[in-house]
């Protein structure tokens, strides 16, 4: 993601001054978005796919919600706050009980476990970002 | 989007019985998502397209957030009701925000109009669909 | 899609005249990619979810070859026409690996049997597209 | 992305052993996205946005394609060969039409050299997977 870091950079009018929230944030919420989407896989492969079927729907769900979180906070130059600060939040939750759901399975799946770290991180990414939000 | 209706019909496990709210949402959406596109597309390609700087990103952002609240509602099987709740606000914080802006050239241009027509109704059937998990 | 069509009508400067297969693809792409998002979501919910394997990932890929497609055809103002034949091409195709495999389990799960009747009904729209690109 | 490359190490039943083209692909397309989607923002803030609408163009459908080939390689477990080559071969042309239309004001504007670059990136992880599938 060097580049976005370059292209953040030469942006003519950013709305705000909180780059580096922004960036750490489309950062964490690409990761998330592609994890997410290798965890249901994964999820769906397993011996046992059918008692998964809550991991992999919060995997999809969190994976989609991610994607948008993405693509909205790539768009420096103009934003309507309450619109993202209210998408922000739908996405904390996302990660969180996507998180939380894959916690349940990571002492016996490795790709749940992962799962849940990047769920946790990009949760902080826009916790971070909604607080940069505000404070503009 | 006869055919969802009818998938609506046969799944085997819907988590709750608000399958017309739904129904009705992932119909408002899509429509929402493929106006804001064209609009933000008809936007651009205007004489006057750099004052339409506004219009053109929140028809952007609020395409990207329709099409995630398809999907979502597209799935009637799980849900975590926090993180529905909160992207369905999200969602209606967005269209009603590209509706408000729409408004403003929807003397000048007809897609201006159409596309806040759209996105009045995404956000009302965004309200019903909450209204019906609230209660669920 | 009603709106769809009238916006489509106001379009400044729309780069062909293919307007009517251009909103008759964007009407089966969206449908398409709802009713196969709702497919997988189903099969998943079935008793013998770890059976459908191949039809989720097949449903999951073509919901989302399908939604950008419709993003893609929802932008009459210019197109790269290499670009979008060859993104016709993949949808397509992705149809109609889907409707195959949704096929042999119509005669056991309706759903199964409405969806790959969606993604028959896109890839025909995706084969009547491309012909009037290049026609055009 | 360090956690995708943990998450695809612990996928139970990838379909290929392209795992690091697809790692390789999975980034360079998140990347690309996010670089696209900021590029289109960034010239439509530019004073003269009217005379970047082919950029803008270009830039929005690059990252609504390589978005979606982030997701489909996101997912080891199976695939249709055929239809993922079909992807792979129009993301590789979206990316080089936008590659050439951004290069044309790199001159002008640092965001789309960076942009450009970013293209030029991600159609050749396109064209390495698309080997490594046909190998397969």
């Amino acid at each position: 993601m060097d580049r976005l870091r370059r292209l953040f950079a030469t942006h003519p009018h950013p709305a705000s001054d909180a780059g580096d929230e922004a960036f750490a944030l489309v950062t964490a919420a690409s990761e998330c978005a592609a994890v997410c989407t290798a965890c249901a896989d994964a999820c769906l492969q397993e011996e046992d796919a059918s008692s998964l079927r809550a991991c992999i729907r919060q995997n999809l769900d969190c994976a989609d919600i991610c994607a948008v979180v993405g693509r909205l906070i790539a768009r420096p130059g103009r934003q309507d706050p309450a619109t993202l600060r209210t998408q922000l939040d739908a996405c904390a939750a996302a990660c969180r009980a996507c998180a939380e759901e894959c916690q349940q399975h990571a002492g016996k799946m490795e790709h749940c476990a992962v799962c849940a770290e990047a769920c946790r991180a990009c949760a902080e990414a826009c916790e971070r970002m909604n607080g940069a939000i505000v404070a503009a």
